[in-house]
């Protein structure tokens, strides 16, 4: 391990790093070496990676006039408040051109200081760069720091912080200290966020995750209201509802047949008065104008986060921003070697047997040029041959997916179901009870127990679908980190979307669907009767889940997740529960001040990672507001009464209004035709002949008893119309909006327009400048006489150079001196540090660094 | 005009162009300036553009080994006789790395010959962008060839082809000889087409327009083939398809109420036999099948595209390539200058207001003053004050705009209308004629001329649209040439799309839904009943009028909007007509060589553009895509009889099969309840009393009489639901396509890590000899002694130049020499002809080029 240890540092000071080293021995207990990066180093590699740099070169933004310009002025001052206190945020009115950086064109760049002109991020971003690139021989693996880790060589290697985070007396707050005081923690939860600070100190990364639950706030903030709105539309209009006034009305007194057999006795409808009325806050025409305005609000807000992204990409110079190459995963290195190892063993012994029939003598003559041969064949399997796992490798870690996927949906399945159960046998049981209190409450207690039931399975199930979401995804074997980043969060979505939803579908769905109708009842396990909906409809239970589950969650994880998972809750039921893009924003807010604290405060600086967009999740986000259209238009046409009330307002209704809609939806049921045994024991209503169910069924007195009759297939044939109209109204509807607004916002794809020209502009000047230096010369001089070595290097190996001081200053010879310059005067002049710690061999396993770094270095 | 002509052409010169004029002087006729691109202009516009060309540096493409080796050695000596015999087009093992050109590093590409090094589209594009940028001030408007030409300065401006098209001898063919022999001919239909060389030869728009027709042409013959094989199916089982053979059956003998009233006599419905078997064709379970099949073809079809395209912009390297900065059209520069001088005028005016009212005496002292105050102001709205066209100047276009489609939708609808009524008269007239010859051929004789009215009338009304869509265009002031193109595309698109498909849909969804029933029918003009459809359905009808006006529009008219028309056809109403893929293919076949032809010998040499993809073109063929999902649903639920043979099927028959479908889907109607004069005047079969009618309604002696029944209700409802089903199915499986096919190829991804990978190497070597060189130096110098002007380049301008031999062979001056050297060799050496003609004043106004260009330059 030392050995190792020192050969990768020795490698690491050959590509131009320096290293710092604890000064004092330690025998136990982690031991740190910090790295710094000089600025040839910085510049060199820069140059590679192709840093975008601010240019000097600078251009006016375009002025507003007129009334657009005290418009934006307003709203400037308006925002005040809302803004953080970072200081260079200010309001500029020019940009500067930026362009790689090349040191061959230094003069072109704003290099006011060394130190600072890459910034913390890009800083550690270069080294991280050149510690994963340097190959290290001892390890027989390809390379880098990351396989070191893995191997146990070294325990970690993290960018440190700025400083400590609460600043002391009077002096410049850094970066740290600014982001703890104007954006970790909660008294500035109504601010914007510092996203360019953000950016600055924690990488593209982890700016635009802070940037995306920012736009998503936002964002939530109409929606909420709306929302409200909408619910107090429900809450003004409860008591001019007919239906519900129907429902509530003692004097129609409609005879219902019995909750469950023997037992339950005869009931009138205008007991279940209170679940209708509720019913109606949440099920009103108002809700289907709800789910299209969500709907719309999907595409909008995934539309204003691909332009914000973009506007992004553009203040942080990552247009054009290409691909990196990335380095395979340790794992997938080692599972690689052992193959071609396995492949090489197999191949000897192939080669072995073919040669033993043949003449042993030749044997002894071969042998060394065998050797030889043995030798080639195994580099070139090294370097060829196998390449890269295939599916073969893979297939085990496939199926070993598959079927536990599939088992775990089988969990999930299995658990709703044994809510199910619960609440069948419950309900049966709490019925049988002689105690009138207790059969008064059943429909309450058994909802609330059943529901914190699945909330508890729903939690659980959760953490351990993680678990076993990264353990599936390790035994896939991807070959980057990108790579396995992405299955996890696809899978772990696959596994907590379905754990989360399955009961919500089930309720919203299913509940009450399969329950049969009176004399014809279905059962389970012989016994217990299949639950039913509600009287008031399956949508207020559908609702009262869906917000136990969603702030039950909320309260109690708190993720990128659920971040995601509770997008879902605002958009794909959100027909059933306005109210829910409210409890997502106040989760949002608390989350956001949440999460930077931990960032700023408790972790370990993470490394600055680059990142154009949001990879999966843009994915994932725009796949569940398709899905949300079709479950919204399925919610309002099936769960909700709102097609059944205008079929009957429009094609039976006599007045054209909804009096008689109650009646109308109840079917007849004749008592004599209970199976034996199924009717209600003791009546207190022992004159009762029909009663009602709720169902469009042929009445006793037909020829067609019990079927469904011509109102059903009507209703049914309306709700499905519905289905068709409302998606594809709202798909048409969600394409307009993402092409009415442009993904590249005007005043970037304007910036960018004259970016370009105004870079042409510069280098053609600069061209000219040449050309006339050129020109100059030609005239004083007959020869050409301008230095242009790569066109033969190894001839001019063998010249001796010229002499120094005209050459010094000649036209047309370019990047050496300043280079040379920069080197005397400044090697390791600016430096950026890294910790690394290797790992005692013997000691701990995991190192704590300081996060504060207290030996900021200038050396030389 | 000819001042304007001698400041462009000095100022071309001075851009570093060569020019050569006819060397007769003629007074008549067009005269033709030609012009060459000298190769320092060349690879100084090449580095500007940052046109990328191949390096010196190669790599293999990754081998195949084992049974995939043997397979694509195998499917490539398939493949030979496919091939077009192109020289430079063998199966290469090695492909070069790319980079943008740069002149500072011309060792690392690969320059045989400076002559051959661009090829001719990018050498016609390098002259085109210069004539485009240079300024003309005589002109008051910016810039460009385009203002010039639009000003009739100049008549045109065109590259030349390479020389006549027919090979003469056994010399080597030049590149337009060889598409013309192995790409524009008929004779070459079955052969792939040679992309490269079109590319090469009329650069990237033109290449991947005939890409993109190739790729679509290839995926039309499995396609076809299915179709094909899905009618064959249908002609297979025609005579064991049960409803077809009861409608034919005579015993069963359903008497038809009357076609039309009062002349019209009852009828059999056995008579309709042969439509019914015909319907079958077309009408039978595999096209379900067939239409999901198509739906997931055109989804794969886009994904192939897309691979296609991406595949194509690897190997010409045009991947990173960023959009350019476009120059107006001169149209809106001109509107634009208006604009601002009318601007200028008011504020004149407005000015002169002001300051009449003050004292007049200080007026004549401010004279001067204000001279110099109006030029500022005039110079302030020139460069920042009207920059460009609000939506107010544009308002009088737009409205035009939408007033005009809306009209054009009208005129279509009414022509539409008007051959329906056509129709409907047309049919009445001869079902009272007395010849019992014209009334038995009332239904073909009708449908037949009505569609080709319809065709001629779609042929007429595409002519004009596309006419008033340039018109409507131009109205809208678009500001780029590449915005004109798209709205124009957009608009036309539009038109000539509900032109097209008006009749269709009429007929599909519409036709025969509003006849009302017998007793009550719906008339139109008050005597003349509504159309209904054959009694086999109105799916052969939808089937007669697709295929007359596809395959009429395929043989009239022959242009890229008929491509992707027809793509509405292979897609839209394919479940209705499984043949359409056939006629496309075969259409397709002749249409590529016919477009070849017309480019290669008739037009002029177009412009090469660069584009990376087929721009909105693809948004248009993708929305088709998703349009199509909804009406092939439609087709299928509505137009066919597909599900009311399933519920008959699975909910009304008693055995379980077909057997009495037919009776099923007649009502019964007592000939009673006939309005006076609209039964039968004389009829031959006076007993009836009942007459049947296809519908589904209550019979005569039900409660409801005529009202829907309760089976029109369920297969209502089983038809919507099966829209959603098979919406949401194909929708689902699509994504499923695009997702299972990666955007880019596996072996292009792989190829452009490596190429990275790769120049990332080469940089770094050349930068670590460069070290060592510079390591030498300072190891035997004690100065630096490289030249670095760029630093302060004022200040060299005053130094003497160093000693010059020493220099000319320095290590770090770069760039200078092999440059310089290339000046004096090869000035104007390597050139580009590009001829421009003036037009002549008073001449003609359109001048034609020698197509063959017999002077190629080589001057020094």
């Amino acid at each position: 391990m030392v050995l190792i240890r020192e050969e990768f540092e020795a490698r690491l000071l050959k590509a131009g790093l320096e290293m710092e080293r604890d000064t004092e021995v330690r025998v136990f207990g982690p031991s740190f070496t910090r790295l710094h990066v000089p600025w040839p180093v910085l510049s060199r590699e820069a140059e590679f990676l192709k840093i975008k740099v601010p240019t000097n070169k600078s251009y006016g933004l375009k002025e507003e006039h007129g009334f657009s310009a005290s418009l934006s002025e307003f709203w400037r001052k308006v925002n005040q408040p809302f803004q953080p206190n970072i200081p260079q945020l200010g309001h500029s009115t020019t940009k500067q051109l930026s362009h790689c950086f090349s040191r061959e064109k230094l003069h072109l760049f704003n290099i006011t200081s060394k130190d600072t002109f890459f910034d913390n991020a890009t800083r550690s971003r270069i080294v991280y760069e050149i510690l994963r690139r340097t190959a290290c021989t001892r390890t027989s693996q390809s390379m880098g720091i990351t396989t070191l880790i893995a191997k146990g060589v070294y325990d970690s290697a993290f960018p440190l912080h700025d400083g400590d985070y609460t600043a002391v007396g009077h002096s410049e707050r850094n970066d740290r200290q600014l982001l703890h005081d104007e954006w970790a923690r909660y008294g500035a939860f109504y601010k914007y966020q510092p996203v360019d600070l953000i950016r600055k100190y924690f990488g593209e990364k982890i700016g635009l995750y802070f940037a995306w639950l920012g736009v998503y706030t936002q964002l939530l903030i109409p929606a909420s209201l709306v929302g409200i709105i909408v619910f107090c539309y429900g809450c003004y209009t409860v008591d001019t509802n007919v239906p519900s006034l129907e429902m509530c009305d003692k004097q129609q007194n409609f005879t219902m047949c019995p909750l469950c057999d023997g037992v339950c006795d005869y009931w009138h409808l205008s007991t279940a008065c209170g679940t209708a009325r509720a019913s109606h806050l949440f099920d009103n025409p108002a809700t289907i104008f709800f789910a299209i305005f969500m709907s719309l609000w999907v595409a909008t807000f995934l539309e204003h986060w691909k332009r914000r992204q973009i506007s992004l990409n553009h203040s942080w110079n990552l247009t054009g921003l290409e691909e990196e190459e990335e380095h395979p995963r340790p794992k997938y290195e080692t599972i690689l070697l052992q193959k071609r190892q396995r492949m090489r063993r197999k191949e000897k012994k192939k080669k072995k047997k073919k040669i033993e029939p043949v003449q042993r003598e030749e044997d002894v003559a071969a042998g060394k040029d065998r050797w030889r041969q043995r030798l080639l064949s195994a580099m070139n399997t090294g370097t060829s041959g196998v390449e890269k796992l295939t599916w073969r490798d893979r297939l085990p870690g496939y199926l070993i997916n598959i079927s536990s996927i599939l088992f775990m949906f089988g969990v999930t399945f299995s658990a709703v179901f044994g809510v199910i159960v619960y609440r069948i046998v419950v309900s049966a049981v709490m019925a049988m009870s002689p105690d009138p209190e207790i059969k008064s409450n059943v429909r309450v207690t058994v909802t609330a127990t059943a529901v914190i039931i699945n909330l508890v399975v729903i939690l659980i199930l959760d953490e351990i679908y993680g678990a076993v979401a990264v353990w599936l995804t390790e035994l896939e074997i991807p070959r980057t980190e990108s790579n396995f980043e992405e299955h996890l969060i696809l899978k772990s979505f696959l596994l907590k979307f379905m754990n989360a939803y399955a009961p919500i579908f089930y309720v919203a769905f299913f509940k009450g669907r399969f329950a049969g109708r009176p004399g014809d009842y279905v059962y389970v396990f012989n016994n217990y009767r299949m639950e039913e909906c509600a009287p008031g409809g399956c949508l207020i239970e559908l609702c009262i889940q869906l917000s136990i589950i969603m702030v039950g969650k909320q309260l109690i994880q708190n993720n990128v997740f659920e971040i995601v998972i509770q997008f879902g809750f605002v958009s794909l039921f959100v027909a059933s529960f306005p109210l829910a893009p409210l409890f997502a924003l106040l989760n949002n807010v608390i989350e956001i001040r949440l999460d930077a604290k931990k960032f700023v405060t408790e972790l370990r600086r993470p490394d600055a990672v680059q990142a154009k967009d949001i990879g999966i999740w843009f994915n994932i986000l725009s796949g569940m507001g398709k899905f949300s259209v079709i479950i919204n238009a399925f919610v309002i046409s099936f769960t909700s009464d709102f097609i059944p009330r205008l079929v009957y307002q429009y094609m039976y209704s006599q007045t054209g209004t909804m009096h008689g809609f109650i009646d109308h939806t109840l079917s007849h049921f004749n008592v004599s035709n209970f199976r034996p045994g199924k009717a209600p024991t003791s009546s207190l209503l022992a004159e009762i002949t029909v009663c009602r169910y709720k169902d469009y069924r042929e009445p006793p007195w037909s020829a067609e008893a019990y079927q469904f009759s011509k109102t059903y297939w009507a209703i049914l044939a309306a709700r499905l119309a519905f289905v068709i109209l409302f998606q594809n109204l709202v798909m048409f509807l969600s394409l307009l909006v993402s092409w009415l607004i442009p993904d590249v916002p005007k005043n970037i794809s304007e910036q960018l327009k004259r970016e370009k020209t105004l870079l042409v502009d510069v280098f053609l000047r600069e061209e000219k400048e040449k050309f006339h230096l050129l020109q100059s010369l030609f005239s004083s001089k007959d020869q050409p006489s301008q230095g242009h070595p790569d066109t033969d290097t190894a001839h001019v190996r063998t010249l001796p150079p010229g002499p120094s001081q005209g050459l010094g200053q000649h036209p047309g010879g370019e990047g050496g001196e300043s280079r040379a310059r920069c080197r005397a005067a400044s090697f390791s002049q600016f430096t950026r540090q890294m910790s690394m710690s290797p790992s005692n061999d013997a000691g701990q396993q995991m190192s704590m660094s300081p996060s504060n770094d207290t030996a900021r270095h200038t050396a030389v």
